[in-house]
C-alpha cells in the first residue's frame, strides 16, 4: 500500500529539519576531510562514481535521509511505476521510458501490447533503416549516400538529442564509428532552420521530423520550411523525411515519410531520449550499436535505482541532498557544471529535466503544498565557467549548491604538455581544486580576498564521456528527478504550466486580443 | 562629493521597502494593462524601446526609485566612472570601457596618454589590419588568402565575442559583409581546441591570442595546442597569429605574432567586447564597418544611461527595478529570454557579465554588507525556453523575474506561412502571450491548471538584431550592472573570487596536496 503524502507531512522530514546541520568547512579540514572523501562514495553503472563528501551531510543526517527514503517509500513508488501504474497523474498516463533501455520489473501491457517488446521492436525498425542508409540501400533520388542527418523538434525532442549527440560527436570520430553529421532545427524564428538549410547540403541530408501529437506548431512549421527548401532543390520531399511520432498521431502512416517510428504517450518529452526519439538520429549519426551501448548504460543506472539501502542508490541519495539543501537549507538554485566540452550542452537539457519536471506548485492530486519544490538550474562546462558565473558561487551572497562532473581521459587524446602538466591533467586539478575552495574556502584579513567556505558541491567522476557512461549519466538524473518528484508529491511527468502561453499566443495570431496583450500585439508588428 | 554608502544606509531604500506593492495581475488586466504598455516604455539607441509595463511597479514606486537613483547618487558616480576616476577600488584601477565606443565626459589621461585617443589608435590598427587580410595583403605563406578567424581566449575574452559573433553572422551573410568564418576555443579541456582545429583548414586560418596579462593559463595551453598543429602542418606560425593584450605583456613584442593590437587594466574581460578584445575577431569576421556601427549603437545608448530623469534612463530604471526585485521582493535568479535565436549565447555572456560583476558579499571598500547583491543570470532563446524550464517560470514556488527581448524582423527574411502566419509572427506572439500570461495567469478549479499571474517581466523590443541595435543592448546590460553594484556599493569591476580555485589547481598539479585536495586529485589520477 503505497501513500502518498505531503513532504511536510512525514516525521521523518521534521527530523531532518530539526538535525544538527554540519559545519561544511569544518569537516572538509584535515584528514576527516579526506575520510570523507574515501567514503563518502558511491558507484554507479558504466564506471562512473558519485561523491558526495562536499556536501553538507555527516552519518547522523544519512540516517534521517534513510528514514525519509522508507517513509516516503521511493522505492515502493519507483516500483509501481516500472511496473505500470497511472504515475502521471495529471495525464492519467503510465510513465515508461525505463522500457525504452530494459525491463525492471513486471511485463507492462497497455494498449494491447507488452510495452517493452513495443520499444525494442521500434529500435530494431531504426536499426534495420539506419543500417540501410549507412550501407547505402537507402539512398537519395540521384542513388547517393546520405551525409547529413537533421533532426527537427523542440524541447524534449530536441535539447536531449542534441546533447547526446555533441557529447558522442568526438568520441565517435576517435573511434570509427562515426556516420553521418547531426543538425537540429528547433526554434521557430525563422533564421534558426535559414540558417541550418544554409550550412548543410539538402540533397544528401535525411530530415528526422519529431513530435509525439503531430501537432506541435513550431515542429510543424519548421517541417513546412524544410519542405519548401527541398523543392527549391528540385527534391521529393518525401524521399528525405522520417518520422518520430506516436502510432495515434497524424504523421504516422503519412505517404510523406520514407518511414516512421514510434513513441507513445507513455514517453514524456524530455525522458525521450533513449526512445525512438534520440535512436532514430542518434543511430543515424554514429551507428544503431553505439545507441545500443547508450542504452545499455543507461539500463545498468536504472538497476541501481532500485537499491534500497540509500548509500547503494546514488540517484536516491543525490535526490534527498537535494530536498535538504532547497527545503532545509533553503538554498534557491543548482548550478551543473561538467568539466568537459563535450558535455556543454548537458545543462541544457538537465534544465529542462529538472525545472519542468518539479517546477511545480499543486502536489499529484491537484491538492495544496506549503513548500518550495523543484530550484532553478543552470550550468556551463568547466574551466570555461571558472572565469564566469563563479565569481558569485564563491564570493556571492546567496549559496548554490553544486553538481560537479569530471573525467580521468579526454575523448580525442590529443593533448599537449605545458608547465608540466597536459591540458586533461589541468581540466582535471582545476574540478578537483573547486570543490576544496568552495567547501573550505580560506580566511583572508583583506575582506574582498576572504572565502567563506562552507558551498556544498558533488561531483559524478567518470573515466571518459563514452556512449555507456552518458548513458549512465542520464539515468542518474533522471531518476534524481523522479525522486524528488515522489518527496514534493508532485506529478513529475505532465506540464500543464506551458499551455497558457500557447493559448494566448493562438489569440494573438487570430487577432482576437484586447487590453495589453494587443498593445504588445501592436508593439510587436503582429 | 560623493557618498559611497551602503544601500541600506539610505533613506529611499527605507521607503521603497515601505511602499505599497503592486499586484501585477490586477494592474495588469483590462484598459489598464493596455495603458501600462503604452506609458511604462522608454527609448533605447538604435531603435530599441524598454518596456517595463509587467513589472511590479506603479507611479507611488517609481518616485520613491526616482528619490533612490538621486540619494544613490548615480548620475554622480557614473560621471566620476567615465571621467577617470578610481571606480575599480580593489584593483584600483580607471573603468574605461566607454571610451571604446565613445567620449561621454572630460578627457581621460593615464599612462601618459589620452585614453580615448588610445582606443580608437587600437581599432584603427586592426581595421587596417582586418582590410589587408580581406583584400589580400595579408596572406599566408601560399600567398592565399585567410578564410577562418579563430579567437583564442577564455570568459571575457570568448563569451562576449563569442555571443557577437552569433548575433551578426546570419545577419553579416544577408548583408553581404561575411568576410570569414569565426570559430572560438576557449576551454582547458583539450577536446575542445582539437575539435576546433579538426572542423578548420588551419592553412587558411588566422588566430587571434587574447589574453590581457599574457599568462591566462588555459589561453596559453591552448595557443600551444594551436602552435602544435600548425607546425605539424608544415607551417609558420608566427604567420597565422596575432595577439590583443595589454602593453606591458609578454605577448605585446612578441616576433611569434603577425600583429599585436593592445587593450589595458582598465578594461574589465567581461566589459571587453567593445574593445580590441571584441574588435580584432568581429572585423576579421565582418569588416571594421560592421563592427564600428556596433561601437556606434553602444555609443548612443551609454549616452541615455547619463540621463539624469529615471523614467528616461532605461539602464538605471532597469537597474533599480532589479534591486527592488532582489533585495525588497526577495527573488533569487532573473531569467534572460531573447525571442532570436541569434541571440542563442547573449544570455550566456549576461551571466558571466551580471554575475561577476555584483556576485559580491563585501563593499567597494571591503567593508560589511546586510543585504544581497546579484542574483543567478540564466536563459536560453524563445520558443525553446518554453518547451523546456517555463513550466518552473510559470507554476513553480519562486518567482523568477524575466528580461524578454523580441524583434520585429528576422535577420534572414526567408519566411513560411503556416496556419496564416510567419514564423515570425508566431516568434513575437509568444513573447507577447508570455508577458501576459506570466502577469495575470489565469484562475482554473483545476489547481494543475491554475496560474496564478504576478510574475513579472521587461521586455526590450526592437526592429531586428543589427550591429546598431546589438551594440545598444550589450551597452544597456553593461550599464544595468553598473549601476546596479554602485546600489549594492559593491566594487562591480573586480573578482577575487576566481583566485583562490586557480592557487588550489597550481597545488594539485605541483603535488603539493594534502586532506581533501589530495583524495579528489587521486580519484581524478591526477
Amino acid at each position: 500500500m503505497i501513500n502518498w503524502n505531503n513532504l511536510d507531512t512525514l516525521k521523518s522530514y521534521e527530523e531532518m529539519k530539526n538535525a544538527k546541520k554540519v559545519n561544511l568547512a569544518q569537516v572538509m579540514t584535515g584528514e576527516n576531510g579526506a575520510k570523507r572523501v574515501r567514503e563518502y562514495s558511491v558507484p554507479m553503472a558504466a564506471g562512473l562514481t558519485y561523491n558526495y563528501a562536499a556536501k553538507e551531510v555527516d552519518d547522523a543526517l544519512l540516517a534521517t535521509f534513510e528514514e525519509l527514503a522508507k517513509e516516503a517509500q521511493l522505492t515502493e513508488k519507483f516500483e509501481a511505476l516500472y511496473n505500470g501504474e497511472v504515475i502521471n497523474t495529471g495525464e492519467k498516463r503510465l510513465v515508461l521510458h525505463h522500457l525504452t533501455r530494459g525491463q525492471l520489473g513486471d511485463a507492462v501491457n497497455a494498449d494491447g501490447v507488452d510495452k517493452r517488446a513495443f520499444y525494442v521492436e521500434q529500435q530494431n525498425k531504426i536499426t534495420e533503416f539506419a543500417n540501410k542508409v549507412h550501407n547505402g540501400e537507402i539512398t537519395n533520388a540521384a542513388g547517393e549516400k546520405f551525409t547529413t542527418v537533421v533532426q527537427i523538434g523542440i524541447g524534449g525532442s530536441d535539447l536531449g538529442p542534441r546533447a547526446m549527440y555533441l557529447a558522442l560527436e568526438n568520441w565517435a570520430k576517435k573511434n570509427n564509428t562515426f556516420k553521418m553529421e547531426a543538425k537540429f532545427i528547433s526554434n521557430v524564428d525563422p533564421d534558426d532552420a535559414a540558417a541550418v538549410l544554409n550550412s548543410i547540403d539538402v540533397a544528401h541530408s535525411i530530415f528526422v521530423l519529431v513530435s509525439k501529437s503531430g501537432t506541435t506548431l513550431e515542429t510543424l512549421t519548421n517541417e513546412s520550411f524544410v519542405k519548401d527548401a527541398l523543392k527549391n532543390a528540385g527534391l521529393d520531399a518525401s524521399k528525405h523525411m522520417i518520422a518520430v511520432t506516436s502510432e495515434t498521431s497524424p504523421l504516422a502512416k503519412s505517404d510523406d515519410y520514407l518511414a516512421a517510428f514510434f513513441m507513445d504517450d507513455y514517453i514524456g518529452g524530455r525522458f525521450s531520449s533513449t526512445s525512438a526519439v534520440g535512436g532514430a538520429v542518434l543511430s543515424l549519426a554514429f551507428g544503431p550499436e553505439v545507441f545500443a551501448q547508450f542504452l545499455d548504460g543507461a539500463a545498468k543506472q536504472d538497476a541501481l535505482a532500485k537499491n534500497t539501502k540509500l548509500t547503494e542508490n546514488p540517484s536516491m541519495l543525490d535526490a534527498i541532498i537535494g530536498v535538504y539543501e532547497r527545503n532545509v537549507l533553503g538554498y534557491p538554485s543548482t548550478a551543473v557544471l561538467p568539466y568537459s566540452q563535450a558535455l556543454s550542452r548537458f545543462p541544457a537539457h538537465l534544465q529542462q529535466l529538472d525545472m519542468e519536471s518539479n517546477g511545480k506548485s499543486v502536489n499529484r492530486d491537484g491538492g495544496e503544498i506549503n513548500y518550495v519544490t523543484g530550484p532553478v538550474i543552470f550550468g556551463e562546462p568547466g574551466t570555461n565557467g571558472q572565469h564566469s558565473f563563479y565569481q558569485l558561487l564563491h564570493q556571492g551572497t546567496d549559496v548554490t549548491p553544486l553538481q560537479f562532473i569530471g573525467y580521468k581521459n579526454s575523448q580525442m587524446g590529443t593533448d599537449v604538455v605545458i608547465q608540466g602538466s597536459t591540458s586533461q591533467q589541468k581540466l582535471c586539478a582545476n574540478v578537483a581544486a573547486q570543490i576544496v575552495a568552495f567547501a573550505c574556502g580560506k580566511a583572508d584579513d583583506d575582506r574582498n580576498k576572504n572565502f567563506e567556505g562552507g558551498r556544498p558541491s558533488s561531483i559524478i567522476i567518470g573515466e571518459q564521456v563514452t556512449p555507456a557512461s552518458l548513458g549512465a549519466l542520464l539515468a542518474h538524473f533522471e531518476n534524481k528527478v523522479m525522486f524528488q518528484g515522489f518527496l514534493w508529491n508532485v506529478n513529475s511527468f505532465d506540464q500543464e504550466g506551458v499551455q497558457l502561453g500557447k493559448v494566448l499566443a493562438k489569440k494573438v495570431l487570430a487577432h482576437e486580443t484586447d487590453g495589453a496583450l494587443k498593445e504588445f500585439s501592436d508593439l510587436l508588428n503582429i
